[in-house]
């Protein structure tokens, strides 16, 4: 059996790893379009930052390591220009063909470029992969800091504001919608905007960048641009062989990672995951689904029968110190799916006074009937990573919120305060609607 | 109606507040025999080390605060001696009757000091009330720091060893049985000790404390003795009024918090409460349970119909800088519950080494035959208190070891690695029993 992946980072060596763990005869052969397999994307920010030396350090394997302990033949510069399902063999960009018995698609996402223009001239950087972001930290190393534009209020473009702060960078963050971070939630975008502007970062939001030319930004002038717009998902390729899509264009997949095609998987940034929530497909594209998703595609494709249930739509980030963490739906995201939504806020201290304690915003969104959770946020500088967790794991058990009142949370004065802020949230929800 | 609650510490000023919420008619009486109410007696080994500079800090509220805002009346110096149930009334020390229409016994769990005698004239203290707490930090204010003996390997035990290394002592902790933190786990006992051993701080396991006299415990030379052995509840008065207590000596309660006699609810260290992985009722005095059981049981004295399902038995305590955080069952435990149990334990950074990333040890222990997560344990320097969260979560979710393995957990590399320990941790196990 000779099994083929596409797509060498996250998912793509998720899945070649553990195919070769439940089946140690198989041909596993990763093509690579880059020179670079199985690195760590979401550390790149904090190469370009200063604090990771050598992006080297974010590698996990290389080819020859992967080769030599898994037995997997890594190939980088291996382009796949088209999937040939009925020939069952994919074809390279010098025209090679390697057949395959299995195929995993794993081909990511890239930035979503679609409403920019770039001028000759210009300097414009990214940090999607280790040579990009290489290349924007020599030029932070060469140039004095002056003004710099984010375009994209997601993670990625949070992440840079960061980064280029910490070069002695000033900031302008455009987002093209009124939402940062991709979510619908206005009491979080405002947070953001007026933490951000604490630090001399100015957010303009429904800011959508045209011309991006030596200079400038349309009409804001600056000395270095930085892209992280939306991404969109790379899966044409695999429609034009046949591959179903989602709605959201990114390739459609059952549990056990399988596409349409008989013997062909999907799994990472390019493929739709089931949304634990809302029970329907969803396009999240993130580092840690797409490590489960690799997983679960390698072994599906080495014949074991393994699942991967869905995701709760959780994430995090860090910017200017603050901790800003989402998990299952927003207020607005809840109504649009049609729950009889509702949501509290509180605020509370994430430890005791004596501690360093910090005030942590714990926002709660349920059905209204039922009671059950349907999603929260955490917003802190300190101790939002286990709250959101804490969320997390009870919309994997779709638990109600007086069920979250009652969970038995750890407890001692260095760690927390008496009372969760998360239980305190869950109680407050309660009063409020008579539950 | 009037509603007596013996007891104005947590669970017993819980009590009285939610009941006030619920009903604003009620005469609500809260008898204390103490001079103090509503303190954080988890902060108590904090103003002893002189992080907290002064223990009023950590009350809540006065009796003249909480009478005023909440309309209960709060005596202090009011000790309940007798309950007669057939009258509807509660004798004071003094001789005096207070009468009652329903009552919540929160009279909480003192010292179990049955095998150990004070000779006259020891240096020994302990840390469980207020003036108790203020009497050890006048000495430690005006003695020079020598060699101090703890008795007892509690998280109180642990907590004093932390309080007087802060003020210059050398400590010894003496723990009567095999096990630290009255838990039967090898592995986390060896794992403080050692902990402790790089701290200069000796512990003597299977070590009971027999005669205390000046200058020594045992033949132990020291110049202080900290007082941390197990606690017993305080249940004897009701079992003299005709309430059943549980095979733990403690009140048996429904999920209401009843006992057996009709309108007398128990609730705090002295009551029972029901462990939701063994489905068994079980004593584990704690603030955050006795809080919860309080609310519940003002909630039901007052006429609400509120219930309060149970607890996981989550624990945290720090010492000497190691987060130590249990939750459900040790593998002994869950094996003496009959369980078929397993566990599995691994180590894994809890960050990013690039962002000051530690060791953290993850054990989960679980039902071989049906995957149920049993119980955890997890130590670390940091983000043991965010993991244990989450297991405890799954724990009340009754989730399996395969549901933990695909949890959504939230990842940044300012917070968690891209897989994190629990997932990890869950994989392991998953590999190692070909489930």
């Amino acid at each position: 059996m000779r099994l083929v992946v596409i797509g060498g980072v996250a998912a793509g060596m998720s899945a070649a790893a553990r195919a070769r763990r439940l089946d140690q005869y198989a041909e596993i052969v990763v093509l690579e379009k880059g020179d670079v397999v199985s690195y760590g994307a979401c550390g790149l920010p904090y190469f370009v930052e200063g604090r990771v030396r050598d992006w080297r350090k974010l590698v996990a394997y290389t080819p020859e390591r992967f080769s030599s302990e898994r037995n997997v033949t890594v190939r980088t510069g291996a382009e796949v220009v088209q999937i040939s399902n009925a020939r069952r063999s994919v074809r390279l960009a010098g025209g090679e063909e390697v057949g395959y018995d299995r195929l995993v698609i794993a081909t990511g996402a890239r930035m979503n470029l679609s409403s920019v223009s770039v001028a000759p001239g210009s300097a414009v950087f990214s940090m999607n992969t280790p040579p990009e972001a290489e290349r924007l930290r020599l030029h932070l190393d060469r140039t004095a800091p002056g003004h710099a534009v984010v375009v994209g209020g997601g993670y990625i473009g949070l992440e840079a504001v960061d980064a280029l702060r910490a070069n002695g960078w000033r900031v302008t963050l455009l987002q093209a919608g009124g939402n940062l971070l991709h979510r619908e939630d206005e009491h979080l975008t405002q947070t953001l905007v007026s933490h951000l502007s604490r630090f001399h970062v100015s957010v303009m939001l429904h800011r959508r960048a045209g011309l991006i030319a030596p200079g400038r930004v349309d009409d804001i002038a600056c000395d270095l641009v930085l892209l992280a717009p939306g991404l969109k998902p790379n899966a044409e390729m695999a429609a034009d062989a046949g591959v179903e899509l989602g709605r959201s264009g990114a390739i459609r997949t059952t549990d056990r990672m399988e596409t349409n095609l008989p013997g062909v998987y999907a799994a990472g940034d390019c493929a739709e995951v089931q949304h634990l929530v809302t029970s329907r497909s969803a396009w999240i594209p993130l580092g840690t689904t797409a490590n489960k998703m690799g997983r679960v595609a390698g072994a599906c494709a080495a014949g074991a029968r393994e699942s991967f249930a869905g995701v709760v739509g959780t994430s995090i980030v860090r910017v200017c110190g603050l901790g800003v963490a989402t998990t299952g739906l927003s207020l607005a995201q809840a109504k649009s799916e049609g729950f009889d939504a509702v949501s509290e806020r509180v605020e509370a201290n994430d430890k005791p006074s004596y501690f360093a304690g910090k005030p942590l915003s714990v926002e709660l969104v349920a059905d209204r009937r039922s009671g059950r959770l349907l999603g929260g946020t955490v917003i802190g500088e300190q101790g939002a990573e286990g709250r959101i967790n804490v969320l997390a794991t009870a919309l994997h058990g779709r638990m109600k919120v007086s069920d979250l009142e009652q969970l038995d949370l750890s407890y001692a004065p260095p760690f927390s305060t008496v009372w969760d802020p998360v239980l305190i949230a869950a109680q407050q929800m309660i009063k409020k609607l008579n539950w």
